[in-house]
């Protein structure tokens, strides 16, 4: 099959490599119907050491079931699947308590090679999510998301427990953001402040319900929302992951407030002390969605079309023009870019 | 009249000093009864630098009534009333959703001086709390603990959500972490593991519904909890305030858990990245606690002896022993001392 691998920052190819075999009596075998490229997988993009032997890329996918193992129960060959970025038994106490990403299945982890043709799917029982056969290709791509950035940025909102009446700062501009802005709306919030300064995208996040636009990073951010809100917002949702996300988010929340983080984390210390969370009784939560758990919920307003997540892809390339997809997304000229096969 | 002043690290002193006095229609004055020596007063006692002018020092204390100022509504001469260790109009946007540590009156404040005859109070309407005029004096120590640590112990509990069935480690064996084991187990907790090395106070810990005790500090006492508890707490209550019990925390927090502070605390950055919280979903939480919050709710636990929080205090003093309190307090022979006057 053929499939995209990195070997440097800056360098990815479409190669061929060998299939996917089963090796559990648990896996599957998909064939991949459509994938996409995260911003996550352009932190590698940005710092990946040169190697000789490439890395397989992607870990959002849907796709038909190529084939079975012996003791997979609830899918079968010729099933349209979606998969969650993570693979779980969702049976667990984790999986149980909504913290899919923490299975404590030992087979359990984090797709890898999902830019490919085909696809292992470790514990394919509570990893895979049958999705009706008849699915409409246009809504192909709003179900992607809930493979990831949709999922994603729910579970911001959702640990933020974003309620009627809140005010949100939402802050980053790409996928997740905007769909972090779909939910809080989705959960009631009153006004939804995003801080992006992509004009494109930030038009789309006033599509997806938010009702001020803040351009100014930093010092000149917060203070902008301080005043929009009259001392800070009550939720605010951090989908970048980089440390001056996380002060902006510190800057803009409100005493009592709580930053919800779903950007992944690109440092490992950052204030929490007096001045910044403990004298305001901030809380700080969010973390490494469990997608798989909001699939139930939100599945169905996407296949009636209450929602349009899939919005955020704007372009859609095939295999072979992955690299020029993670160019283009490097450079910011594409928000999202789905792979169809 | 008489107060204890701090004139450096070690050195306390009880002095005249003038009587305080009414400074605004909204203040009254009261007359001490009940006042005590906080696990936090040690802080400046190891760090302060030498000063010719004394600190007056105490936030925690309940008395009589002197006088009030014109505006005052609620309380009146000859009340026994409680205070909260901070001063708040408990009519704002902040105290009524329950941080009225954040109370936006500018005149709202923390207290600092009342290991003191006399103490002027800011916001009484909104600080201070009428008690039973025949209150038994049996009763006065648990009273005085809804004006800090027990209100900030149940402030640990009530922030990490403690429900029944959790299995909750506390952190700190002073008098705040016993009094949040205490309400740990009032808000259902199944077990309470309490990391602490002090006999005489695990085994309050122990009366107040500890289940298990973990003496070791840092890697050897996150081991002995995990293996306990088979991977981790789900809610891990902090009442040191020192980093490495924060770290302690983040060891012991089970995926998807909470950690809860109410320690204050003596740094600014701590890990916050994929490995300590986000790859785990771990919520950090608490603060500076809000205890005129909880009066409403823990007083008539008190008044009915449902709960004793007042033996906590392990010594009783009078104002001019408080100096000896202090270097008893600091060399840890003394858990937490009681100022009657």
């Amino acid at each position: 099959m053929r499939a995209a691998l990195m070997y440097a920052a800056g360098d990815v190819r479409v190669e061929a490599v060998a299939d996917p075999t089963l090796e559990r009596p648990t896996d599957a075998i998909v064939r991949v119907v459509r994938a996409c490229v995260c911003g996550s997988d352009l932190h590698p993009y940005h710092s990946m050491p040169a190697s000789p032997v490439g890395r397989q890329m992607g870990h959002e996918f849907l796709g038909v079931i190529e084939q079975t193992g012996s003791r997979v129960a609830t899918v079968e060959t010729g099933d349209l699947v979606l998969a969650s970025f993570s693979s779980q038994d969702n049976s667990c106490e984790f999986c149980c308590a909504g913290v899919q990403t923490s299975c404590s299945h030992p087979e359990s982890g984090l797709f890898s090679a999902a830019q490919a043709e085909l696809v292992r799917v470790p514990l394919a029982d509570g990893t895979l999510y049958p999705l009706p056969a008849d699915a409409d290709a246009a809504l192909l791509a709003s179900l992607l998301t809930l493979a990831d950035v949709y999922g994603t940025g729910y579970h911001a909102a959702k640990m933020a427990n974003v309620s009627a009446g809140d005010t949100v700062a939402v802050i980053g501009d790409g996928a997740v953001g905007l769909l972090a802005v779909l939910s809080a709306r989705q959960l009631g919030a009153e006004r939804i402040i995003l801080m992006g300064r992509h004009r494109a995208r930030t038009d789309l996040g006033l599509k997806y319900g938010a009702t001020d636009v803040v351009p100014e990073r930093g010092e000149k951010g917060v203070a902008a929302v301080r005043e929009l809100t009259r001392g800070g917002a009550h939720k605010v949702l951090e989908a970048v992951g980089h440390r001056p996300a996380y002060d902006q988010a510190v800057g803009v929340v409100r005493a009592g407030g709580v930053i919800s983080r779903v950007g992944v984390p690109q440092y490992d210390e950052a204030s929490v002390g007096f001045a910044s969370l403990f004298g305001r009784n901030i809380t700080l939560t969010g973390g490494l969605a469990p997608v798989r758990a909001y699939v139930d919920e939100l599945l169905p307003l996407v296949l009636d079309g209450s929602v349009d997540p899939g919005q955020v892809f704007d372009s859609t390339v095939a295999l072979d023009e992955v690299p020029a997809a993670y160019r283009a997304m490097n450079d910011r000229s594409v928000l999202k870019a789905l792979i169809a096969f």
